[in-house]
């Protein structure tokens, strides 16, 4: 396979404002300085399901980089240590790997037990397929939320600002947009200090704000 | 932080034969030659919210991976990145870093999209405070299942025999407890002869066949 020069391409991503998992990618890019355009996919419209977007992405799901014409990386996480990997500074994973292994397990309570279980697509099933009402799908997104950010409480840095201490990390990318939603759904949080105090802190940051759903251009 | 040496302690597995998660931390270990001891967490008994496991594992989950004594490891897929980083060989992630970004999402449709829609505490949550009969949540287990292999399916190697080719990867090591899952439901996998070449594959080889669930010490 051919070198990808990664001066040769600006990085295309395929977005929604609302999207965690594309939130988490547009907050990273943003902390390296990585320039890349955007590509709104309106999942409230189904345009994940239409034929245009499934010969991009064969799981209907954004985000998606095209980090070269025609090729696409997938799945939020991937991605992240893919960016990472190629564009190293500013760091985002400590050299430690014993460092490395807590961040990446603060990352993933959120991308593995808490967004998979309130993402627009499980919320939907719930409701159509099961014929949840609102009040308990409203309970179970909550319950998902203060279940993981219980645990998550309990691993963070007692001094702050930020997740694991001194240093930014993939933990706060991947905790403020999950903040972001606790908040627009009144999920309480006053048992989580240190989760609220880490993601407000990363929120008063230039590269956090930009990435913030209302400042994309597909908002409404 | 003092340095840790692998060499001065033997590695420790709070494992549960049937855990999904641990099943992929118990093939990574064998798959590197890596010795270990096992501590049964019944998740059936409730014993991962005991106040003894509590201690352990703030979240109530398996697996947690002992690296030295007290010092915990947590989430299966940050264990699996430390299992690489720690023991390089045989590489479970390939060296092209755009090759690892595509062996990191096919491992991620399984433990992001798939996985944590199923596991025990979700089913619960949906048959004790949903109310939701034993018919529609097998519906719902099947599902998941299949919504996820049909993305994994377009994405995996036509020639074989692991599921990005000539190179067993992480990819194959998250896929085969899935395949596991879904077997043991009764899940049609007639659509998925790429998913079923991968996992039979791995399955003849021995880290894999000593890792299965019905060979772990505390299988009943």
């Amino acid at each position: 396979m051919a070198a990808f020069n990664v001066s040769e391409a600006k990085l295309r991503l395929y977005d929604y404002f609302r999207s965690s998992a594309a939130y988490r990618v547009r907050i990273a890019l943003n902390l390296k300085g990585i320039p890349y355009t955007q590509q709104s996919v309106n999942l409230l419209a189904g345009e994940q399901d239409g034929l245009e977007y499934g010969a991009i992405n064969p799981q209907g799901v954004v985000p998606s980089l095209e980090i070269a014409p025609g090729d696409y990386l997938y799945q939020s996480l991937a991605i992240l240590e893919w960016i990472e990997e190629r564009y190293p500074e500013p760091a985002l994973l400590p050299a430690d790997p014993l460092e490395r292994a807590r961040v990446r397990a603060l990352a993933m309570v959120v991308a593995c037990d808490i967004h998979p279980l309130n993402i627009v697509r499980v919320l939907r099933y719930l409701e159509n397929e099961l014929e949840v009402p609102a009040d308990a799908r409203s309970r179970w997104y909550t319950h998902w939320i203060q279940r993981g950010f219980h645990a998550l409480e309990t691993q963070l840095s007692a001094q702050g600002p930020f997740c694991r201490g001194a240093q930014l990390s993939l933990a706060d990318v991947c905790l403020v947009p999950q903040v972001f939603n606790a908040r627009r759904f009144e999920v309480p949080l006053d048992d989580f200090p240190r989760i609220v105090r880490s993601a407000d802190h990363c929120n008063g940051l230039e590269p956090f704000a930009r990435a913030r759903p209302e400042n994309q251009p597909d908002a409404r």
